[in-house]
């Protein structure tokens, strides 16, 4: 369903198989240098492609703590587990970029198949397109001004594209279509309704309210109706059978909406699009969403948090979603955590606390405090007391609380997992990839 | 006091009477691009230098939102006051710059009189000291052998750096000998020794302990006891009279052992220093810490919020410090909110809910969420009301709560006010800077 008024993307040119091509060479030739956090201090200035062949290692202490980075071998197996999920469930998946905005990171993910990817800003679309995205859903009200004209120019410019944004309301459509007609483009937009529920967040809040806007972007000359969505992670709590409840409640109501606008005749396009998914029950989502119109339906999740994955918050959620998937998910290994922080201990100035050199610069907070896993004291690797946890943190500092027992050393380093990839992501403007001994092999940079 | 192995500062160069002379001419010369969260999606690549002499204003939507800003008045308005309060008090400040780490606001803080600046790792101090900062405290204790071999690095080849570090273990001071004496750095480290308190952070947890560590250091070939110090700021609470005592409290511990280690001979330098203060409790601090000792005692406050102040956790000390402070203080206006972020209403999905899009990903949540004061409807600014609140934030989005009566609407603006602004500093990359009609007159870029 290529945007209405762009050619279709199998007519720009017949050799592009892939139309998600990202060219990732600005960002390869881009130079780090040791004023950016995590960057050796005496290492001469390096592009991201050569910071592989620069022989560092973490755990030597190559690179200045803190330092955030990403395992190779997670992310692999994250990459693999989501493909065969999506594949073996019959959806697509558009993960959220939002969660990363790392380009390459995106590269790897429409590489391991996915459909396109989901941003959250204009900001964040108008990068993935100018890098070579050419399917997007932007998984926000557009509203502003400057992003609606921001979203017909980018139309107008990229032969292909396809980008879809959500509309919850008549002020909203309102808006768009005062922007559009004013500014006299000539092109529709691609706009999914979002349904919501009752004490929500975004969404229309009853299948009457989406059906009044659906007729009404029906009857647009700035909008087009390309399908219907919703983001059930809010509602997820992490009582397995409440969760599939509410979700499988969820989807009802999007197809309920989904079938009506059938019905009605008031979907633009040939294939009509369903989407909904955060990282929390996608397996529900996979499931349940998945519907027969009299138009092909393509059915497009969003998982964000899946790539990094992390060792709290949706690290939780796995066991459900491996259960609740069958013998085939509970047999094999579930997503893995690709985001680690290690610091180093500052001070032991009490029996029993640790100040560690990691702050809430540096480390998700929002959902739970970094979880230490390992300890590397002068020795090398020593086995980490399970009860060490950190119980509070500062800008700057966190404090280790540990029993009676081995005890950490200052100086010595402890590897941290986190919790919720996104508020980690975005302390970083650069993370080493690492293998499974540390070696740095290679770099991605980030866009907040 | 110089690097005891530095030339002294006065016979580096008899024309600079300020050593603090930053050269920003690097970061006037950066270029923003509209890939960076806030920069115009259709405006031309800039100079932050060029910023100002773009023409755009906030309120019309010329910047896209959500975008942080600071006040210029209220940025001038701080500045003069902490002048004239240090300059009142009697002691020097060297304002904390990992609060904004912007280098073109620590050189308006060096103008405004600071001694130097404060800083918290030693990738913000090589940073700092490359663009000219020549007196600096590091506000946290040197483990990392790539971080000493760093401040070595920078005070052999930074004739007049006078560079202080915290040290409050003899384990400490161990892993600073061995990476030096190993290194064979023909230089000993300025160390000030850190008093804590029990249950607290970092810090000898007694007199005996920070005095034992005194004499350590006292006779290291690697590290020289340039001073004492604390950080008073985890003891406040908001409760005037119960803050005032704990942190007097504290200042006589320094003053203890400042005393001791005075009687002893243990200072190395001609001057010691004495240095405390956040930004909750200042007054007592600047009332309690000064002293006199058989050399010249510099006493250095490192509040690092002051200058963009919030409308929410610093803001609630500031009647506190003013009531303390005497009739002046009183009477001329304290610390004003100078970080403000901008934000739209996305959705207005129930009676008393707007969704803005505004989220963990652009503003601080840590210590309060966002407090909306301004009100910008289609017809202009309107009246807000006063029991608006946020209530909630996901990564994209804020829940404004309202009760009945005017309502936002879909596309309206909402002004916020922030509570610490540390952590929304981290999460721009640059950040215009307006007059009072909101017109961007220059902006400023940060080193996260």
């Amino acid at each position: 369903m290529p945007a209405p008024d762009t050619p279709d993307p199998s007519t720009v040119d017949p050799n592009t198989v892939d139309p998600n091509v990202l060219d990732l060479s600005t960002i390869e030739q881009f130079v780090l240098t040791p004023e950016l956090k995590g960057y050796p201090h005496d290492a001469a200035p390096r592009a991201i492609r050569d910071i592989g062949s620069a022989g560092w290692n973490v755990l030597r202490g190559d690179l200045p703590f803190p330092v955030a980075l990403l395992k190779r071998s997670a992310l692999d197996h994250n990459l693999a587990w989501m493909a065969d999920f999506t594949r073996e469930s019959g959806v697509l998946i558009a993960p959220h970029g939002k969660t990363t905005m790392a380009p390459q990171l995106f590269a790897q993910q429409l590489a391991a198949g996915a459909w396109g990817m989901t941003l959250a800003t204009m900001q964040q679309v108008s990068l993935a397109v100018r890098l070579g995205l050419r399917r997007v859903i932007l998984a926000n009200q557009l509203v502003a001004r400057a992003d609606i004209l921001q979203a017909a120019r980018l139309l107008r410019d990229t032969p292909g594209l396809e980008l879809h944004v959500l509309v919850d309301s008549m002020a909203q459509l309102a808006l768009i279509e005062g922007v559009l007609a004013a500014d006299a483009h000539d092109c529709r937009l691609l706009a999914m309704i979002e349904c919501g529920i009752d004490g929500g967040r975004t969404g229309c809040r009853s299948v009457a309210q989406a059906m009044a806007l659906a007729r009404a972007i029906a009857g647009s000359s700035a909008v087009a109706l390309s399908g219907i969505e919703c983001y059930e992670g809010l509602q997820v709590t992490g009582h397995s059978a409440t969760d599939a409840a509410a979700v499988t409640g969820l989807m009802q109501v999007v197809q309920q909406v989904a079938r009506q606008c059938d019905a009605e005749g008031l979907f633009h396009g040939e294939e009509i699009v369903l989407s909904a998914g955060g990282s929390a029950a996608f397996d529900v989502v996979a499931r349940t969403l998945p519907m027969q119109l009299s138009r092909p339906v393509r059915t497009i999740l969003r998982s964000g948090c899946y790539l990094a994955h992390d060792s709290g918050f949706y690290q939780r959620f796995m066991e459900d979603i491996r259960a609740r998937s069958g013998a085939r998910w509970q047999e094999r290994p579930g997503l893995q955590p690709a985001l680690e922080i290690w610091c180093q201990v500052q001070s032991q100035p009490e029996p029993g606390l640790a100040i560690l050199a990691l702050g809430k610069r540096d480390a998700s907070f929002d959902l739970d405090l970094p979880m230490p896993f390992a300890w590397v004291d002068a020795a090398g690797r020593a086995p980490i007391g399970k009860d060490w946890t950190i119980a509070k943190m500062n800008d700057q500092h966190a404090y280790l609380r540990f029993p009676p027992g081995p005890a950490p050393a200052v100086g010595d380093l402890i590897g941290c997992g986190i919790s919720h990839p996104c508020t980690t992501f975005d302390k970083w403007r650069w993370l080493p990839v690492v293998d499974d001994s540390y070696n740095v092999r290679s770099a991605i940079q980030t866009f907040f």
